[in-house]
């Protein structure tokens, strides 16, 4: 097996999903997996400024012909931490992909913003890896990803042979229903959030806050959206890029401010 | 004064950059911080998942004719959770203004990807008011940011009586220089960082990393991007959009796989 492959998410390394996911392109090549320690949900592209992150090794298993190795390290910082950190200090050689997830939960839409799993496939995007960040609309802890290996081995094999375009990667989301549609090339859903806090009583006086709340997309109808694609059970594959420049307002600003 | 200006920080209320900010843009109205109760650098669009949240009342200061009120708040979460706060919970009406900073440092490039100051411009965009983000290249502690004033007034005008493009926000970058040239409308620069992590030894055994490396820009020379602006003394300002989509690509891949 020449083929490394790079996992991380943000559920911690003991999710399910990232196991299933790492079981799922052992096929295709070795796979080496830098993931929290525990949950990190929400944590975007944020690296820890200000505490110090640790490593530990959990455990390596050898591969067979048919099958590459899998090693497994847990890391104390966030999932970009993570991917930083395997790229520098653990991974044997360069990768030949970057995986996120599987995200229990799915990261359609405007979403991706705050998405951890999102955050490795973008880094692999900055360090001019193919990246893939894969999610799924089953939430459980112990939920069966089985549904969508058809899908996630089909994108890594593209992956892995053609490469994608340079500074893209992909959002992929897998809604929770019995038979899937298909796939879509989508583009990424507009929304925002409502009753983002759920207010509580400390025990010594004042309050505190849980972050909560739903979202309500704004494009429900647009069926060249994500969010369309995912609500009526497709798999919605969303190429995203790094340059977030609004090119199309340029123009307009620089006569307003130059 | 009926404008109402919400700022918020990663480098915490206290820091000078947010406290000079504030002061910069009450002539235009009653401005409402709610920011970290400590540094958050790198803290992306992330937001407290797995942590309860606080909020503790700093000060106010009567408004008067010329001068607009200012309300400060503390928050324990992340800049984007200050956002949230405050928009749900603290503000007293729905701002007219969103702004991050001042940053202590710059956020060029695809660094505004793992900015904490960048992610408050961005979660205003979410919520279709007109945001900023201003970071200075000074750095230090008790840097004066007196020599942007100018710039930070004329956006915030700009901002305030025309608007920006919807879900489109600013990422004003200023250098630190005796004289600055005046002000580009630039692209998203690309680049990647290199040797990331500083190793020590715990003292009771094993290896603990710290985050921190230098940045190399892959497009020094392309006169359109914010770094080269940024290098060459202009106040850098780059319109960045919610929308990641890679649009360029999505004909190539519904061919290779819808």
């Amino acid at each position: 097996m020449d083929k490394l492959i790079f996992i991380s998410n943000d559920d911690g390394y003991a999710a399910g999903g990232i196991q299933q996911l790492a079981e799922m392109v052992r096929e295709f090549g070795d796979v080496f997996v830098v993931a929290p320690d525990g949950g990190r949900s929400g944590a975007s592209m944020s690296i820890s400024s200000h505490d110090p992150v640790m490593n530990r090794f959990i455990r390596y298993e050898e591969g067979t012909a048919a099958r590459g190795s899998l090693t497994v390290w847990a890391c104390t910082g966030t999932p970009n931490d993570c991917t930083k950190m395997a790229f520098e200090k653990l991974l044997p050689r360069h990768p030949d992909l970057v995986l996120g997830g599987i995200n229990h939960g799915d990261n359609c839409a405007v979403n991706a913003h705050y998405s951890g799993t999102m955050s490795i496939a973008l880094e692999g995007c900055i360090k001019h890896v193919p990246s893939i960040a894969f999610s799924s609309g089953k939430m459980a802890a112990d939920a069966d990803f089985g549904y969508m290996k058809g899908y996630v081995q089909k994108l890594v094999q593209m992956a892995l042979e053609e490469g994608l375009p340079l500074e893209v990667c992909l959002n992929v989301n897998v809604p929770d229903v019995e038979e899937l549609k298909g796939l879509r090339i989508c583009k990424m859903g507009m929304g925002d959030w409502h009753e983002e806090w759920q207010e509580r009583d400390h025990p010594r006086g004042g309050k505190y806050y849980w972050i909560a709340g739903y979202y309500a997309p704004h494009d429900s109808n647009d069926q060249a959206s994500d969010t369309w694609a995912f609500e009526h059970g497709y798999a919605a594959v969303t190429p995203l890029q790094l340059d977030m420049t609004a090119y199309a307002v340029m123009e307009q600003l620089k006569k307003r401010l130059e």
